[in-house]
């Protein structure tokens, strides 16, 4: 069991958030996982690291389906109106699956300096991907580094509000489209 | 000697930003930073908790100053125009008399993984003031976020291209009207 299950990473993460949750990110250990999750510590460690990197260990898969939507998205776009197209496909695709996921995450996340930082960097690197694709598109190195970070600020700001409604009434993609008008009335 | 120096902190950040320049900061001591500036490790640890710290003392004064800037703006100022005044002010006051200071600061940090999760995190904490400081002038909640956020983005490409140029030829200033014009037509 574990070594062939191809579930493992998986498992793993949803042991880990549920109890990091429950009973705090420095009070979890390692082998509390592994039980969990009904898997070996052996398994773990092929893994990740240390119990911080399965917090992380999605970001990866998440920078290349930005890539992806970047590299997709119709020619004729750009300035704000790309940054919108792929906000609203990153919305669809990766975050609104996982609203209850991305909650516990955000809360442990928020329980820790050191996550914090680890996140804020992981968020860094989601922006400078962003830029190689924007690059990839033509556009200027200059051009390219704000609207990579507008990206960033817009997407931030609308997960934010979307995790944080009381009572869950609104979309990621109404909350994307709410951030990208108000930009727009800030800066005319 | 060293416990009544009235410059005994910003002698112990050149002699630490020195020798991290010189010869890396891992390989760096306190008592190496102590020796240079001529003062006491004891009078080191009055100041600092570690040599990472060294590094961000800074950062709260920037951050008054930052707040200081955007109570005292033209009550008529609001959305992009706020941010192009708040940015000018600051370059003026806090960046551009520390140019030098400032590329040896972001090389030092960018050599460290560890050291570039602080300085994000303390970037963080910059857009929090800020935002902080654009709710005190009747804000609301959302446009304060996309505001500060939209600051940062502004000031960390402006900073990157006016630190990164070859040959000294422009001013913080213009690199900061550069960006915000490069907005305006991005989003329009």
């Amino acid at each position: 069991m574990g070594r062939w299950d191809p579930n493992a990473r998986e498992r793993l993460e949803r042991a880990a958030l549920e109890l990091f949750a429950e009973q705090g990110f420095a009070a979890t250990t390692v082998p509390q996982i592994t039980e969990r999750a009904g898997l070996t510590t052996r398994t773990f460690f092929r893994y990740f690291s240390d119990k911080r990197e399965v917090l992380f260990s999605g970001e990866e898969g998440m920078r290349s389906q930005f890539t992806a939507i970047i590299e997709g998205a119709p020619p004729e776009l750009s300035g704000l109106d790309l940054v919108q197209y792929a906000l609203e496909q990153g919305a669809a695709a990766i975050f609104e699956p996982r609203f209850a996921d991305l909650r516990s995450w955000r809360a442990v996340v928020a329980s820790d300096e050191g996550l914090r930082e680890r996140a804020l960097r992981k968020q860094e690197l989601s922006t400078e991907t962003a830029k190689t694709a924007l690059r990839e598109r033509g556009l200027d190195e200059q051009t390219a580094t704000v609207l990579a970070g507008l990206a960033s600020v817009l997407l931030q700001s609308a997960v934010t509000a979307w995790v944080e409604q009381p009572v869950v009434e609104k979309s990621l993609t109404a909350y994307i489209r709410e951030s990208v008008e108000q930009l727009r009335s800030l800066v005319a």
